[in-house]
């Protein structure tokens, strides 16, 4: 505190110390006075007892105007922040710079500020005032505070460790750029976690479902668990070393697996989309990151949710041990549930209503519809952002195709907009928050233990896990992939997060300073070796298909900046087979039916004979695939498109069944049961037959799976049924 | 309060009342208690001393849990409540209902909505706490709470007057949903403003400015002051009556004349596009209250800082009025400048950077410089909404034409969606707070005598402000013209947002009842009315230009909802041509120079000249306007694009000089000064020859009046040059 802010804070307290009300208005300009209107106050000091009221009042709504005010310069900070952020990012695109990301340029940009507000603004006194209520044990969520026959209306902000009291008091400006942690959860996370859902490359993503579920749902709890005991490890450690200063239980430690779990290898897929890189690792890669997101919000919150009976609160117990993996089934299941039904839901109004002659509504309505999940979740106790994702999903997969044209782009882009605002912002707070969060606890020791620990955890995540998965898949995943996957675990804005939302304690706040740190240092270093590392491991890029010189133009003339929802990235198989040392054809002559792939093809069968007729206006008539006892019913549901379109889905359908083995279609009058293996089929169709089969076949699946209106960048050449094994 | 209610509070209280932690812990659940973990720290309740500090914590965290929850669902009430409305709107434009709109529509769902919370659910007791802390006569932002050894923080919400702490102890949910004022302010309005500016139809705007700010400036302020002056009386009624049982003075009637002169007639422009009805009178009502909700804006906050000096605070005292212009004339032009100068800035940082081959970037970077013009006057003490008007202006007029394709239609939409949201939570925000709203003074007296006021008004605005335009104006606002705008009088979004900024004072509350009255009831009587009133005022409608079948298909094919920002309404002169009963040929014979629009013209040519080269790529090379010791400064600031364009602008700007009387554009590297009138013109070239050169010079005023990639509905078609007085 400088010495004139602490004297004229004292000449403050020694009047309100006083009664009187007259001795406070020739202060007032003193404490709050600018301007025009402090002035006309100030010589109106001789006023009338009454007025003197009114002077009162003139000075709290000063005071609140002035709190406002620097409101809107701390906002502007953000907002200059980031503008400067775009402005940079447009150099480096320009200049083609790739060994830095928008996403580390912003926490570069939030470090500088945040060095500037730190240690080049003088502290200020804050108009705070003390007062002691011992005689209660808890704290009220709000407060009425009777002050001389006034009442005031206080709400709870939150606890403050005594030892702060000070630093609240000195650091005006520092607190003015701290936002309440809850803002990251509920304003900034869900428009990132909906786009993600929204935009997900769904052909590649269902092609290696097996594999991404594996990957973010065991290998988040394998790391999770792997880095929580290496924590303990490190924390007993500190203990013995006495570089502990307050409790750091066991549920603490795994408690720090579960945030740090999250990974958000945004920079890297950044830089594969824009060098083409392989779209299978890219498959990969982003379905197991957006996953494993919702994967470690719930596993976060079921650890916290860990309590066993009993005196030893943090020992191992069975009960409370299941008790937890209930409530992560629970809270998972639930969010899931959640945000499907809502998908579901807009999908039926945005069938059975014309709303997509008016694209406004339409938008409005998806828009709100998309929120209100969030909140329905939240407000039933489940997990808003990871109902958000699910929501996001089935949005993409079924009412994005009931939406106009217009309202598609509209929906694409507003959802665009908000993600890259919100990522841009959370990422340049992390750099502010480095020098401007106030309890931070660095502890080297803890720092490199935990650094050891993500690289441990994640390497016993990735190389078991793929070694099993190889069993299974007839399309490997090759060495190069698994070291490029190992190298790709970025942590992001789902960690922070998840780390800033509870700094109480001394065990959070030093897990909130060593996730920063994780997150600075994997976003710049990795982000920065992801183009040597790729070409060091031999993974392909720039792989385009000679039939898109359209689509090429395009891109050549629009760069787009992170992850890009509009295009699939161009087929590439190649590494595959180059993987695998076989030919094409032979390949394709290979392929047989998988066990691991049933439950997706009557999952696939059912969404596309049953969901996607009800929920949409494409697929085969309800009439034709619903039993004729639920002909009425069938008929309600059944969209008048849908007859228009019969005549092609027919031939589509049939070959389509034709090409798939041990998949049953009911549909038309006849039903027609393919049991056929691949290699009968290839005995009874010519080769050029069955590269024409193929194809139809995989239009179907472009219509079924990917979105409605994308240029069908695999038509004509080879690609293959988004079984995961084949290939 | 239920009986239970108050036993179960009773308990709380009396176990609050002892010192002991033990005791606090079997009532916890009884308390707080919902679902597993509740019955989780039930059971422990024979735990150590120190885990007891960890239940606490728990319990304040289970409370933050709990208003979060119930945050949820009362941000979900609305989001249903909108999702209603939006699906009851597709109904009623499915159906062609005209009687009702979507404001109109929301504000009775709000309505219905209302009765229900406040009627419908049982009080519930809060967990609020009273403390006397009577030392103190002063409310401070912050109080620190020293609870039994642990800091609290808590921040000011408002003051409560006595009276009403039973009722905020009760009425948790309704509190749940009443919104802090200045989210309406600083969230809602700026998007609604920011479009309003945007979408501004600027040729027909630009024809008709000098009557649009005579309306709004001139007649805003006679406004004011009338209804001012009738309150005042009805205040004295009151007083006399004794229907008035607190303090009511002058300022307060000035200041309510201020907020209820901001006219919002959305629902009668809604159904004037979709009637595609007259544009001029579109162009003077839109005009008219865009710029009047800026100038009640600045208005009320200049009465509010009136303050005489001396005892006498409430009387007239000229100095303190001069300061009150003062302060009105500091802070409009104040606004203004700051929102222009962004929106320079943006167009700037448009034009010099190749932003535009990354929309998205350029979209974000859009947004948050438009965002950052209303922080920025925040900061300075200016009046954000006003800037973000006059931002949206300038962005519309020069950075518009810098983005991208892509970048123009994301721009659009994206404000387009935030405005309709916006506006809708508004509407159904005002019809819930008429039940939910807890400080309501009715008070039939002054709400009768506000009607009564509000109409003369706005007659004593209108009709002499019309006779003085018409002096001056060549093509007059005819009668029926007068007799709409006078009957477009609503009131909306902008009366209420100023309404409930402040409702402290018993003044303050009985003017914000009656102004949601008025909203009501001039938003569902006018609104339902204009379709009728403009048949019977013969003000012709569905006027469609023959030349446009294409456009009339797009039309019918995507009905647009509220106020269309991509389509200029077709040009319709018919009106006014049946005012004056001349033919068209003579009355583009009759064109002379008229001394109102000097000054117009003035600015047109120095923004041709100089402006559109410096901020976009359009215009002129600025090498042959500047003088030429620029020289340098001009090659830098002229973009190459410009000289790509210099053939067909050196064409079209020649047709525009000859065209228009006493115009002087210097341009290439000869000067041409045309003084010849517009009766010269006809009579050197033919009549083909004066269509064809017209219709040039058309083009050229689209370009620099209107967004550049509008169908041009003009062409082929007679239309004028915008000088307001030209038929």
């Amino acid at each position: 505190m400088e010495p004139g802010d602490a004297a004229r804070l004292g000449r403050g307290r020694a009047a309100r110390a006083l009664p009187p009300r007259l001795l406070l208005l020739p202060l007032l300009p003193l404490l709050l006075g600018r301007g025009l209107r402090a002035a006309a106050s100030a010589s109106s000091s001789g006023a009338a007892a009454e007025d003197s009221s009114a002077m009162e009042e003139l000075a709290t709504e000063k005071e609140a105007e002035e709190s406002h005010r620097q409101d809107s310069v701390s906002l502007l900070t953000f907002i200059l922040l980031l503008t400067l952020t775009i402005l940079t990012i447009w150099l480096f695109k320009h200049r083609r710079v790739r060994f830095l990301h928008e996403t580390g340029l912003a926490m570069i940009y939030g470090l500088i500020v945040g060095v500037i507000l730190r240690y080049g603004t003088p502290a200020t006194g804050g108009h705070d005032k003390s007062v002691s209520c011992t005689q209660e044990d808890r704290a009220f969520s709000t407060l009425l505070v009777n002050v001389s026959g006034k009442f005031f209306e206080y709400t709870l902000k939150g606890e403050i460790s005594p030892g702060k009291i000070n630093s609240v008091e000195q650091n005006d400006i520092l607190r003015k750029v701290t936002f309440d942690p809850e803002v990251f959860f509920n304003i900034l996370l869900p428009p990132i976690i909906f786009h993600a859902g929204y935009s997900l490359k769904k052909r590649h993503f269902f092609r290696n479902l097996g594999s991404i579920l594996a990957y973010a749902f065991l290998g988040t709890a394998v790391s999770c668990f792997i880095i929580g005991n290496l924590m303990y490890g490190v924390v007993k450690l500190m203990k013995v070393v006495g570089q502990l200063s307050d409790k750091f239980y066991y549920t603490d430690c795994l408690f720090f697996g579960a945030i740090i779990s999250a990974t958000d290898p945004v920079t890297v897929l950044a830089i594969f989309n824009e060098l083409h890189a392989d779209v299978d690792l890219y498959a990969l890669l982003f379905g197991e990151s957006v996953l494993n997101d919702a994967v470690a919000i719930v596993l976060s919150s079921s650890i916290v949710a860990y309590q066993p009976a009993g005196l030893n609160t943090h020992a191992f117990d069975a009960a409370a041990f299941f008790k937890s993996v209930g409530i992560f089934l629970g809270i998972f299941s639930g969010s899931f549930t959640m945000g499907a039904v809502t998908g579901v839901v807009t999908a039926l109004i945005s069938k059975f209503t014309k709303l997509h002659c008016f694209p406004l509504l339409e938008t409005a309505l998806f828009f709100l519809m998309s929120w209100s999940t969030f909140l329905l979740a939240e407000a039933c106790g489940f997990t808003g952002v990871v109902a958000v994702l699910f929501c996001g999903i089935t949005q993409a997969h079924y009412t994005y195709n009931n939406l106009s044209v217009e309202s598609r782009s509209r929906t694409k882009q507003l959802f665009e907009v908000l993600h890259f605002l919100a990522e841009n912002f959370i990422f340049s707070y992390m750099g502010l928050a480095l020098f401007t969060f106030q309890k931070h606890v660095f502890s080297p020791v803890f720092i490199i233990g935990a650094f050891v620990a993500i690289f441990l955890g994640r390497a016993a995540h990735i190389y078991p896990l793929s070694f099993f998965l190889n069993l299974g898949r007839r399309h490997k995943i090759g060495w190069n992939f698994q070291h490029m996957m190992m190298f790709s675990g970025l942590r992001g804005a789902m960690a922070f997060a998840l780390a800033i939302r509870d700094t109480a304690s001394y065990a959070r706040q030093m897990m909130f300073t060593t996730t920063l740190l994780i997150v600075f240092f994997t976003v710049w270093i990795i982000g920065g070796g992801t183009t040597p590392m790729l070409s060091w491991l031999n993974i392909r890029v720039g792989v385009e298909e000679p039939s898109e010189e359209d689509q090429n133009a395009r891109r050549s003339q629009y760069f787009r900046v992170g992850v890009d929802p509009d295009q699939d990235p161009p087929p590439n198989n190649d590494s595959f087979q180059v993987l695998q040392g076989d030919g094409p054809d032979s390949a394709r002559g290979n392929r047989t039916k998988q066990e691991s792939a049933w439950l997706f093809r009557l999952w696939y069968s059912f969404d596309h004979n049953y969901l996607k007729p009800i929920l949409t206006h494409t697929g085969p008539p309800l009439t034709t695939t619903l039993p004729a006892w639920c002909g009425l019913l069938a008929r309600c549901l059944t969209s008048p498109q849908v007859y228009d379109n019969q005549e092609p889905l027919r031939e589509e359908d049939s070959d389509f069944i034709l090409t798939e083995g041990d998949l049953t279609l009911t549909y038309g009058d006849s039903t027609v049961t393919a049991n056929g293996s691949s290699g009968s089929h290839t005995a009874s169709t010519s080769l050029e037959g069955s590269r024409r089969t193929k194809s139809s076949s995989e239009e179907v699946l472009d219509r079924a799976l990917g979105m409605g209106d994308q240029p069908v960048s695999s038509r004509g050449t080879r690609l293959v049924f988004p079984l995961e094994d084949n290939a």
